[in-house]
């Protein structure tokens, strides 16, 4: 048998718990959500653009601040693959530089539509970031690849592992890095030596949740920590041990079960299980 | 603009054309697909043991024989998470050595029930095979370790990429190789790079079917060739360059499409296709 990791013990400080308000999106408008935070002693929060559109830029800024809340990511930028893809990624910039973001989260998009060259795809991607980076280092927002999981590699990313993205971003340079998604990366069997890689330089994010077995859908069925296979606190020691000190943003995306429940009772879950299970 | 590869448009071989059984699963006895291949003038044939089984092995053996049907592989071994899995394998060596099989695939299971350690779950699954590799050479049968698809890590199979089976295959040496399914492996960006590494040595089998956007069961909502987004011809000119001179077998689990046809119709669909897709 092998000995348990220390690592794997270790409860992660309260105060390093952030919202995605993706994780209750069906529930709670933005303003909805920085109260939940206050009320639930939540540090972070990353906010989708849809939600900041929806309560206006300004707002959303003066609220995060009147809260004290980080503002963990921004969600998203990319989607190289939309006809709009440079007007859209630059008002991200600007949106993410505005809310003080500590990344701007990139799902670079799959396949163009009627495409089945991935290699094609994916050099595109890495032509399109090339192309707004000089714009995000000059507003100082961090860029974050976001490799997601290979079963949305036709239709929301073609960069589907940590080790593609740290080629991608050892070829451009400064003012990029990756978020790590447990939830995309999890099943990887050269994680552990990818993040280590990574280091603190370039891991910008550290998004939690869990995996269900079975999974009834390929987008909306993740699980709350805890309630699935994933060794979070493995996962979580591995990222320590490179270096990152930021905050653990919890991301759900649950069509049957947490998007249905008492929002107040989904937060209340994810900081018992941020301190139980992760 | 890319210059087309000239792989890309020369049409496979019709007589490389084999059909898994799986694909006229819930509509056909092992029997009926023998027959079946006979009539669409398919020449080879993978079937599931279970198939196998319920019309007894030596009948199985001499009905391909009759037909002169090259079995492409006997699916499958594996599922080193079960108890009996060493009498399971044992069994599958010798039926796979009876039918003549070019390979055992191995889908080698998940995560045991209860645990979260996927590093010991591959460790424990190089072992199992190191246990029956000599008992397989013994027999003549290699043994293909199918990588599936990173959704499927958690309740099948904890071997994910090609890249990951191909360094169990170094360290156990002569005798083991991998399967190559088109929807397990289309989205690795290292697919070009670790075909070429396995070469004709370590490729024991190419099965192929399609990705369909959207898709909507994670085990069965594989699609016809054609029908999806995977760059067929593209991948089979990387495994033919790499030196694979073997079968073409078409693999499709799909609840609510090709099982629920007239499995003739499957199976022109599936000559046609090979033809004009792949």
């Amino acid at each position: 048998m092998r000995q348990p990791d220390p690592l794997d013990r270790a409860s992660p400080d309260p105060s390093r718990l952030s919202l995605n308000t993706a994780t209750v999106k069906q529930q709670w408008t933005l303003a909805q959500a920085i109260d939940g935070c206050a009320r639930h002693g939540i540090r972070g929060i990353a906010p989708w653009r849809d939600k900041v559109a929806e309560l206006g830029l300004k707002k959303s800024v003066s609220l995060i601040k009147n809260h004290d809340l980080t503002v963990t990511g921004l969600c998203r930028g990319g989607f190289f693959t939309a006809r709009d893809w440079l007007d859209d990624n630059r008002r991200a910039i600007e949106e993410a530089h505005a809310l003080e973001a500590d990344c701007l989260v990139l799902v670079v998009g799959g396949l163009p539509a009627g495409s089945k060259d991935l290699a094609h795809a994916r050099d595109r991607v890495r032509e399109c970031i090339a192309r707004i980076l000089p714009e995000a280092r000059q507003a100082g927002v961090p860029l974050a690849i976001e490799p997601l999981h290979p079963m949305q590699a036709a239709d929301r990313a073609c960069v589907n592992t940590l080790e593609q993205a740290l080629d991608i971003c050892d070829v451009l340079g400064e003012g990029i890095g990756i978020a790590v998604d447990v939830y995309h990366v999890w099943w990887d069997p050269k994680l552990e030596q990818q993040i280590k890689r990574a280091g603190r330089k370039r891991i910008l994010g550290y998004h939690i949740c869990d995996w269900l077995v079975p999974t009834r859908d390929l987008l909306n069925d993740r699980g709350m920590m805890g309630d699935g296979v994933i060794d979070l606190p493995r996962i979580r020691g591995w990222v320590e041990a490179a270096g990152y000190a930021g905050m653990h943003e919890v991301e759900i995306f649950s069509e049957s079960d947490w998007w249905k429940r008492d929002p107040d009772e989904v937060l209340k879950t994810c900081v018992e299980r941020h301190g139980s299970c992760t």
